[in-house]
């Protein structure tokens, strides 16, 4: 199973895909990055693009995206939310299979406790995955994790169905 | 000039057409509405097809939307932010030309004061447009608003443009 993890934004999106049928399960990950110069819209439609760039070249079976809470950053909320339902729409028009996680839970799958500190959940990536450092920017790292998070948690539950 | 005005949502959102070059400037108004049984990106894929079918209706020269506050309605903000991110998108590809306006703007617009009833708001649309009675829903009154504040404003102010 080919799974894309994101990470939302609207500056940067954090992606990471892993194929859990594979002993080397990282295919990919990394940041998509939208310049502040550019306007609201054109920064949206600069996520679709890379996004579908992704998909296509991924074909992944299932997208794991992170839940976001409005008390977490109330300033940036509103520009998240608005690139994470425009990330939401690509995914759903591709493969219309997308499932999401609270921080808790990707912590909790990750570490086996839900208030594991970054660095933990971090190192636990670059374990997991058998990397040689921890993924760089820390965008892509949470996308793995919610990856991982998938691939551990799907077989029991689905009611992170989207 | 065709202006789209947009009341963004999830559950509804309000949509009115006005043509400012005729006498009777309104094309059309209402609102797209999703089942609730649907999932969020379901929903949100209603909507982005509801308003292509509008924009290729119509063929707006511009969009007026409403700018969004987080302490208005923080149990909602996420969703809505999340389909507002959408109407943005399917704007953003059909005419790059969008503006957005606060609730303040808007009722300054119409009322001649920012802190007016939205009574006074709903009837000044009216009135406006030279209508027989208050358009229902208020998501498309609401919309209308914004059109119409989009054209009281544009020929003076480009501090609106996303």
């Amino acid at each position: 199973m080919v799974i894309l993890g994101i990470d939302p934004g609207y500056a940067i999106v954090g992606y990471g895909v892993i194929d859990t049928t594979k002993k080397d399960m990282v295919l990919d990950y990394g940041a998509i990055t939208t310049p502040k110069e550019d306007s609201m819209p054109v920064r949206l439609q600069s996520i679709e693009g890379a996004l579908n760039f992704l998909l296509e070249k991924f074909k992944p079976d299932v997208v794991a995206i992170e839940e976001l809470f409005y008390f977490k950053n109330q300033k940036t909320v509103i520009p998240v939310a608005q690139a994470r339902g425009v990330i939401v729409l690509t995914c759903q028009k591709y493969c219309g299979n997308i499932y999401e996680y609270t921080p808790l839970q990707i912590k909790q799958a990750l570490t086996g406790h839900g208030r594991a500190e970054k660095a933990q959940v971090q190192y636990m990536v670059k374990a997991i995955l058998g990397l040689n450092s921890i993924p760089k920017p820390d965008d892509a790292a949470d996308a793995l994790a919610v990856a991982i998070c998938h691939s551990q948690t799907s077989s029991v539950l689905n009611e992170n169905r989207m």
